[in-house]
């Protein structure tokens, strides 16, 4: 007997999908071929009309629900929302995640081989775009037969994924679900990226980002960036409650090498534990994605006009203390989407976790998606 | 004719004091001996009952008005505020102003050396508290003949200062004001210290504090830090005022090390300024103290009982977009004094610049502060 829970997809494999056709790239480079690792949960249906896609956020992946083992001790990112009988309930519903290009997680990226040289991109890897993503998960769906998605679904960087396939393929997208996103990155957005990328560029192991040639990985620069990161996706409320200013030991050390309160050690514990299993070079590829996203840049910074194109359905989340894409950045998504008289329905959920309640079981918001997702029709 | 404008103090020389007596630290330590560098503007009177004292912030110093020299480009950092006819009046207060004890700019500090050893005392430098400053302060009012300050005054980590001076001397502080300031640092302030402090503590260049003995100094790790740091002094909307999303030439790049972004040019430019002039242990030392500032801790957190020896009255001012110390953090302090019936005076400003407000000569502010200073009562 199974030890999985009744509500979860199980054991699942990822599988590979290895595209010959160069792709061309909004840098203006082409990508001559890649690899893409993607995971699906639940049946295509014969109309195939059916699939959603499930877009990944800056250090996402493919593995979004199941098990890859017996053992593995955690599901997939996102297993709180995909499963039999979930908010994205894969009885109705053949759901894909794949990890981006440019990531690394098993598809093409950084430290993949450059077949032209023989070596690991590293450095030499293209920067890629929100756009670009599309374009690769446009072909990934070509390949999956899937025509039109029922619903392309992301949260922070994967809502702009899920925004963009509505601006690049209008006709292959009746349901689009944006949460805790934002139509273009702000400022102080922008400015912590370049905090965390400088932590990286600067560290003397990145080696101008040829570090696997050394045989290094910049892991101060990248415990640094995901520390900056951390604070961005907790609020200040929800860092208060985990935290407050307890102290790590019953008395103060007075000293620079000891962790005095818990917040200190929490985030030396996420910034080491993330420098060991992710990439640099793939780090600063997302981080520049955020940057570059800005879909109505091309109509002077009109978000009506480029939603104009649209034939998505639209639903909009966000939560209440969230302050890297905050309440207001969705409703100026919703205010374009309703500009361009598209549907929409917004939900803003009261919520302390800050920006990193879009990946959790909360139960107003897993009822909202829930109940969004249960109207979208699928002809068997 | 001096070129200085006539509400300047005009020229202004450093003074230095030494210090024989040794200073007991909280942290258990003892220093032995110290300098002070400060500055005065205005004169004291015959009853030493016009002393203002002013605290800084986290990289201040004790050049708070007039000129060096007369070819000194700026004025010191607080000139908007004070001089003759402005808010602190020097023609009517005797005004000064410090560098605190484990700065960089003159008084005793990591970077200066130890006698013990007759080396710079870098990482061996003791932590020091805000307590540990308004002991060493007190100690120069003493030297100053100033029995009672007619005020003490500070924004930011100045503010803490002001406000332990009002528990820690009751009888010697008539007026405290408290500008943009917190009775503690939430746990989400202690998180962007420690990222700053990682920052330098990580930079190879570091060696655990002792850079000055191998000729280098931590730049990479200062750098970062200020970038962490100008974040949170500014709003999302003051940098999206003064930055936007405007390019910073024509065109994007696609690169790593190309900067795309007004704003990343900007903090890149603030990071390495700062770099070059100032301390990185000092850096440590200023986040450590702001860290450990909890004058409530000893009364398990009772804010009312810690005032209840208070005899100074308060002007305590917040500014609305602050989310460093944000209005919430002041009216903490503010219904601590209430709840000690202390008397308390609040002004929150409407202003979009942040943090960083509390330097700036906003109207409402100038004239809030202005207001409050000339009712102090100075006789002659």
């Amino acid at each position: 007997m199974s030890r999985f829970p009744a509500d979860s997809v199980g054991l699942v494999t990822p599988q590979y999908q290895t595209f010959a056709e160069p792709l061309r790239l909004a840098c203006g480079r082409m990508l001559a071929g890649y690899d893409l690792v993607y995971e699906t949960y639940g049946e295509l249906n014969a109309r195939r009309s059916n699939a959603v896609l499930i877009c990944h956020a800056l250090s996402g992946h493919h593995h979004a629900a199941g098990f890859h083992s017996e053992d593995e001790r955690k599901p997939g990112w996102w297993d709180a929302c995909i499963g039999p009988g979930k908010a994205i309930d894969t009885n109705r519903f053949f759901v894909v995640a794949l990890n981006n290009l440019g990531g690394c997680h098993g598809s093409t990226g950084p430290c993949s081989t450059n077949p032209e040289t023989g070596k690991s991109y590293g450095a030499s890897f293209p920067i890629l775009t929100v756009e670009d993503w599309v374009n690769s998960q446009a072909c990934l769906a070509d390949v999956l037969g899937i025509d039109t998605w029922a619903a392309v679904v992301g949260g922070s960087l994967g809502g702009m994924q899920a925004l963009q396939w509505t601006i690049s393929y209008p006709h292959r997208v009746r349901h689009c679900i944006a949460i805790a996103t934002a139509p273009k990155l702000s400022a102080q957005n922008i400015a912590f990226n370049e905090v965390a990328r400088q932590a990286i560029i600067t560290d003397p192991d990145f080696h101008n980002g040829d570090y696997a040639a050394f045989g290094v990985i910049p892991k101060r620069g990248l415990m640094l960036a995901r520390m900056v990161g951390h604070i961005t996706y907790l609020s200040d409320d929800s860092m208060g409650e985990k935290f407050g200013r307890e102290l790590r030991t019953d008395r103060l050390n007075y000293d620079f090498t000891s962790v005095e309160f818990q917040v200190e050690s929490y985030l030396r514990y996420q910034g080491q534990e993330f420098s060991a299993r992710f990439d640099a070079n793939t780090y600063l590829l997302m981080t520049k994605a955020l940057d570059y996203f800005d879909p109505a840049e091309v109509n002077g910074g009109n978000l009506a006009q480029t939603l104009e194109p649209v034939q998505a359905r639209f639903l909009v989340v966000s939560f209440t203390t969230d302050w890297r894409f905050s309440p207001a950045r969705s409703r100026e998504l919703v205010n374009g989407l309703l500009a361009a008289r598209k549907e929409v329905s917004y939900v803003e959920i009261e919520a302390p976790q800050g920006h990193d309640a879009f990946l959790l079981p909360i139960p107003r918001y897993v009822a909202a998606l829930s109940r969004y997702m249960n109207q979208i029709e699928v002809d068997r």
